[in-house]
């Protein structure tokens, strides 16, 4: 069993802290107790607001997607920030989603002309594309929070609200989680212009980092994808006869060009109470866990979003 | 990045044998070259088969869940066994499905009466309880095939066909991957009985090893489980205004007791073709992935089950 290095002190301490408080803490009531500095606003420019046609009942079906801050994936970013305001997936759908792995959506025709190009870049950033505080080389100084162990790099944490991993040779690159946005492509690396996008709807598959763009994260609506029916066809596609089953996509619009949008903030990763929710995370100990982990997996800890005002 | 320790040698080699084969290896073509002498059988008392309710458009809708070993939560898969026996879950329901946690079913009224006690039962075993081979106390000579990292536990790899996690102290535990079932309860750790069930429909929450008991996991209709609509209530549950969306259980039996039951084999946990399986899944490097990630995580390699003459 392992303990996180960065929470060791606090581990310890945390028994009294609940004893004070009459309740043993939990990863929700932590992130309850944060101060109001410590939430930081999304900008309405880094939100994509994707309405689905409505459900068999006539329920809307919104999905709101935070996009990736531009040191990671920035010309995919670019490219669906582009195809957002030429309202380029009004009228496509959903295409595929195969159970326990991907919900895909974009144009089925594939008759679409799509105006961007496909860049021919890096899946990872190098340490010099981090702003802020942080300029080392190693990504134990990059990060505003690292994890004890990581099984798919030397290191993984969280920077600037997302899940991030890296190496010992200045590369970091962004980490599929549940919920997590990325860029379809054909067999060669560099075939995915932001038009054809997933979402990740199952258990994680890490080895698609560093092999495929990710360029975001669902942040309201994931039931909305994650609980349409799967498809049959190779890889989850629907098929011919079941083309009834594919959701139509009514308007995808940047956050600042649709009308009382919702504003989101997200709790700071450099917060103290952002490290005391992870160490509650991997220690859950309270009236329902007895039996503390220990650890706690990068994608296992979602990062805190919410509505401004609530 | 971290490597496969078992698999350091396999690796090297990997590239020889691909170029031999003309086509690089995936963990798909490496499980259609099994022998069939690596896949084992499934016994039917070890199934359980549950129907639900046809979908709107009257397709049929099975579940077919495999039941732990007896070394692993055995006093709560005797209780379900006996549950089945007794028709006890026929008519019950799903009553709760969380977005990226848990579908929950039982019965909602809570009034039907419980023929069997709760269990106060350790959530582990410990290493005498393991048959076959294994007689060391250490888990890295317990397991057939450990892997190198572990967020969650000292080690973790897979044991007669499961994933399992343990300490240098002797204990070994079920681990709670997507699709897996375990057994619903109140705050007291002995409180469930093996009525009220669950299966992890997202990112595996693994802090719930070691506090819940795994009892199995579902190797066949795991999207009707999956795609359910979410519950709008406090945990995913329906309200009662929700009541409709309850997905009725029409019967759950063993497949012993079910005519022309389905027959289900896995590939054997200590085969070479297994080894290689993980090696590759490990380290994707085929048509379409070319950066391999050096690890892979306990819960991203499904064991593979198929039905007998597939």
């Amino acid at each position: 069993m392992r303990t996180l290095l960065a929470f060791a002190a606090f581990t310890l301490a945390a028994p009294a802290i609940a004893q004070e408080a009459d309740e043993p803490a939990t990863p929700t009531s932590v992130v309850a107790a944060a101060s109001a500095e410590e939430w930081l606003a999304i900008a309405p420019e880094d939100l994509l607001v994707m309405e689905l046609a409505p459900d068999a009942a006539g329920n809307p079906r919104r999905v709101v997607i935070q996009l990736m801050p531009r040191e990671f994936s920035w010309p995919w970013v670019a490219n669906i920030r582009w195809l957002a305001r030429e309202h380029w997936w009004d009228g496509t759908s959903v295409n595929r989603v195969q159970d326990n792995y991907v919900t895909q959506w974009g144009d089925v025709t594939e008759a679409r002309r799509t105006p961007v190009d496909s860049p021919d870049a890096p899946y990872w950033s190098l340490t010099g594309h981090l702003t802020g505080p942080h300029s080392a080389t190693l990504i134990e100084r990059v990060l505003d929070l690292q994890l004890e162990t990581d099984t798919y790099a030397a290191a993984a944490g969280f920077w600037s609200g997302w899940p991030i991993a890296g190496d010992n040779r200045g590369k970091q690159w962004p980490i599929h989680c549940y919920g997590y946005v990325g860029v379809g492509r054909g067999y060669a690396p560099d075939t995915g212009t932001g038009a054809d996008l997933y979402t990740i709807i199952g258990q994680p598959q890490r080895h698609m980092d560093r092999n495929l763009a990710v360029v975001g994260r669902i942040i309201e609506g994931m039931e909305h994808m994650s609980s349409l029916p799967r498809g049959s066809g190779d890889l989850g596609f629907y098929t011919d006869e079941e083309a009834h089953l594919r959701t139509e996509i009514v308007s995808v619009r940047l956050a600042s060009e649709v009308e009382n949008a919702p504003r989101f903030e997200y709790l700071d990763t450099r917060s103290a109470t952002f490290t005391r929710y992870v160490a509650v995370r991997a220690n859950r100990n309270d009236d329902f866990y007895t039996m503390p982990a220990g650890g706690v997996d990068v994608c296992s800890v979602q990062v805190p979003v919410r509505r401004v005002g609530e």
